[in-house]
């Protein structure tokens, strides 16, 4: 209620600042028998980790994740899951100059009038470090759904500020700091570099996908698969747009064009993204985002304080010159805990997923 | 849980399908002592109601709405609403062709994979005609909202097909039946004649403004405002993409342009859309939908039954060549009903609103 | 949130007050591929419908279920299941006496603190009348149970005010108007013809059973399937004592006594009513509920009026003298609400009821 | 959803096993500005803390609370408050021998039907070492309502085993170690000696009361106030009955005598015990509890093992002989916990509690 906690059956209640002891979360409804180890969770969270190139913040956290409850000899028992990941590299002096004024396009202004108080050390409660347990939720659920369906998650970035970024290959993604699909990422490095000696931000266009995906998944009329995913998408920090499928372009397709066509041996397209009416195909999920460019930069810019007098800012600290670099991982934690709540919904009502329908998905990748 | 209620607090429970007996909600959480009426609600549903110009769909729905419970004497006393819409004009018959095999597009197929049957007559609990409900509960919120604060709701169409619609000004939205805020729509009507020939179909976008917003509703760290904005938007029949503020635009600006500066007088622009940290800032919301063409099309679209044997299919019955004409109303009303249940979330927890905020926002219509 | 929603994944939104035009409840969540008809529920609505003895309210209403939606061709689709119920037989005249001052023990006096405003007539919202959505909604939670599992649900009066009802069979429960478990019934009969006349009302306690209970619904930590029951049973109108299996008698139980033993032929004795640790062992669910006198009695009794001041007030209109007497299907049809939302929620987390287990359960009926 | 939550907006997510690395939960919906330490958590903490005296469990855990999130410089800011507890002294190797069978009257059975798997030691998550992180949440609750309302709970024993134990005074419950309003708890010492001696357990009753409640707190028609706390107090390990006001004393009272009259100087009585249609009066909350005796005792009891084969189980480990003596403080925890949830939904939907009431509540303590 109070917006801490992700999912409905499969749920993720959140918990920390940036600078605080620690941040962690609570997953609860998680199935039993689920064989579990901090180091499946781990690798994600490295994945997600700041300090692992010079394009993104300096800070130096390990993100060591403890497992605190809900497995016994390494599987899952059904009870509530608790992670708790210490918070280790904290310089909170950085932010004793905007503790009184507001960084523009920031949380701050927002926090400081919603709560009457706030923790302005690293953006406290607003930090996209508290996406790390959102990550480590996300592990346990693509681990069951890929035990369970096959169902897999990777993401990648197609746009970094104006540079567009054509599609090569998935294969490319882990070898390069911006989860490119290209073997050839020097233009990436050139731009970053340039940017970050301009003390400026840039924002990035994160495409998401999940392969394998049960039929059935989703409810009318709200709780629509692509709306669930729009919510998680759109809830992480920076994120201005979602598309689905073909997205804004379907504006100006036809409806000969766009609907799908079916054949006995599969779909022709996937202009749909994998949803129709709100429930999945079978088709590959596709979904793509916006994030904005960071707020949090050097270059001095015009605000208010506390008090609404002029005043101009410059954050020090440090902080992701394209919070998209490191966005990809997040975003895969995301859309797999959509699917996996949505998977428990379905069977509650309608027991488990048909595994027998017709040979119908033959999406493309 | 099953989908079909909107909101945490302010609760609308939805029912029914296209051509049953009736639809309607049940709205929990109102406040008690709001002036209501049938006619209050009346107004946007006439707004939505299909039938009234060549552009949409033939279908002559009243759509009369009963006030059942929860408002005594003109008043409403915190119990539930209970809105009933009976349905009067169904041809189901229209609908014999298609019972056997799937729209492409359509949520034909997602339906009978989820549940094993479907109500395939005017497609059901998938059919736009639920939206009606949403909108009547979306009137009882507006109303709410605009004496408790000010705001207010309104949309307008901003492309039509591969036709860009330039903003003129919102005057000229109620007076064309395309809710598009331009003098002149010739060019609009022309465009629909041509695309109803042709028996094909197009998509629209849509864009949906709040003013006199609140400071300070939305929460971290899940159900953002925008989160939920984008969770309502997404679930609106057909809808492929969403947008907040700048959006996709906002990949390619620096830091240093998309963050809103702050004066002493205000905002000096408004590229986060309202929104910051997933909290309202007092800006006007700016929200931007992609809607993708109907399935539901004369011409013959290749596809499989429900045996998965092959088939052509097309779409008699009365259908909107272009839903998004209709969706003004609708998206208004899904923004009113997330800023209602934020509204009272803050409340919950925070108390009022603070209504002594410094003269901050000063955003452009 | 607001209160009108039972359940969490089967659930049940009522609306409507005693007097105004309809009443009725959205259920979301039922599983497609159910046969239903208004029949199934009209069976359940007629055992609670008042007027059906001399010593029940007199109100003459039909209760003449209409479902609007969720059922296609005779078989739930999934969809949400619209329930209309019209009111016909209000005398709003009789409240009048009773609009400006307060019943001693009725809901008069906090709804009127709570909301500022309130709906005299029948009691407006907090009338048992709201109970026939409950027993309808519940209908169907009954048919599901026993189609899926064989478990099945019955209730009856085990005290009538002060005399105690010796429990012979439930053969009889049908047979009587007081659903006591007795051949005899003439001195129930006696005694609330004295209790009628002298203007009063008194308590009753009620026994619900459910049997063929599947074994591990039942959440913990805090949803345990008697914390449930205890919920469900508390919330019907004037209930004020929920006890599962022994009850406040295990106070004085050793513990040598209590636990109940086990062997290879099944539980020796069922002091826990069926729930151990907050989830069902397959035993019977034994459940024993206390029933207050009505409030709305002819006796004159010392209150105030909405100003505070001293006033004496008579309830005229048409009220049950003892409201225990019509509770037997109400509890039953909130037992298999209860059972019929842990069984959808036990599905979601960890799959089907294993049906496999053991021939543990064995108690006596 | 998967039951580990309390509450709708002031949530308490739990997690933990017995014998894990920790327990605690998370707080989530607090308001803003509340000044919270450490200290104000453990207070309760101790007072619930094992080997305290020799009639309550031997296990030796300072259950040294710590606020992990949601404090900055002494005061609550809104967002989630994470609390953490670790296990200090656990003997795990004392539940070798039940690990294959199951304990009469103990979740052991259900736990392991229901998951398939099951941690054993000390109950795993069915152990009453769980309501620590209970009880730590509603001394939160508890400051929060002292501050902004006045309201107070507590808690004292009315009956140990089948010794009924007279109301004395409120200020004797903290001086002994059986929370018992009586000044000579001697009987009640040598009582408990008898019973460890003979390897045996035995129940209690707890009286739970809250004074200075607000008016008008509770939600028609399933959330009522009663409702809530009947679920609360269900919830608790080991309770089998629950009462509100006169509770089962009710069925044999009449209408004349059981509605509390109403004078300009307050209430005349308190049967409601102080809630009516499910809402608050003002009056104080009276609940009574039923406690059954602990399942685990040294006493050799016939049960099976998981095969299903006949076995007998003697409980070693240390155990509470009458789990009732810890009871008094989670009781009140859970009630201040119910009241808190109903307050912060009072204001989402009316606003601020009406503070202006006539000077009706007029309760004896």
């Amino acid at each position: 209620m109070s917006g801490n906690t992700f999912g409905t059956i499969f749920t993720v209640t959140n918990f920390g600042e940036s600078h605080g002891p620690a941040i962690g979360c609570v997953i609860d409804g998680c199935p039993p028998g689920l064989p579990l180890t901090a180091a499946d969770i781990q690798h994600d969270l490295d994945r997600r980790r700041p300090g692992t190139s010079r394009h993104v913040t300096q800070r130096q956290e390990p993100d060591q994740v403890e497992i605190l409850s809900g497995v016994y000899e390494g599987v899952t028992t059904g009870t509530p899951i608790g992670l708790l990941i210490r918070n280790t590299d904290q310089r909170s002096k950085d932010y004793a100059n905007i503790a009184q004024s507001f960084r523009p396009g920031h949380a701050d202004y927002a926090y400081w009038h919603k709560y009457g108080v706030r923790d302005p050390r690293g953006g406290g409660r607003s930090s996209a470090r508290l996406t790390a347990p959102t990550v480590a939720a996300g592990a346990v659920a693509k681990k069951w759904l890929k035990e369970k369906f096959g169902t897999q998650f990777r993401a990648c970035m197609t746009q970094l500020g104006e540079l567009p970024i054509a599609f090569e290959d998935w294969e490319h993604v882990p070898h390069n700091p911006f989860f490119a699909p290209v073997a050839d990422v020097q233009q990436l490095e050139d731009y970053m570099d340039a940017l970050r000696k301009a003390g400026d931000s840039c924002g990035a266009r994160i495409r998401v996908q999940a392969t394998g995906m049960p039929v059935g998944l989703g409810q009318p009329l709200y709780d629509k698969l692509d709306a669930d995913v729009a919510y998680a998408m759109m809830g992480l920090n920076a994120v201005k747009g979602v598309e689905i499928g073909a997205g804004f372009a379907s504006v100006a397709q036809r409806g000969t064009v766009h609907g799908d066509s079916m054949s006995p041996e599969g779909f022709r397209s996937n202009n749909a993204g994998g949803i129709v009416g709100g429930i999945s195909t079978g088709q590959d999920l596709e979904v793509s985002i916006a994030i904005k460019p960071t707020s949090s930069i050097l270059s001095p810019r015009e605000s208010i304080d506390v008090h609404g007098a002029s005043t101009e800012v410059i954050t020090k600290g440090r902080h992701d010159p394209c919070v998209g670099i490191r966005a990809a991982p997040i975003a895969e934690a995301l859309l797999a805990l959509v699917v996996m709540d949505h998977a428990l919904r379905h069977r509650a009502q309608c027991g488990d997923v048909r595994q027998d329908v017709a040979p119908i998905p033959a999406s493309a990748a």
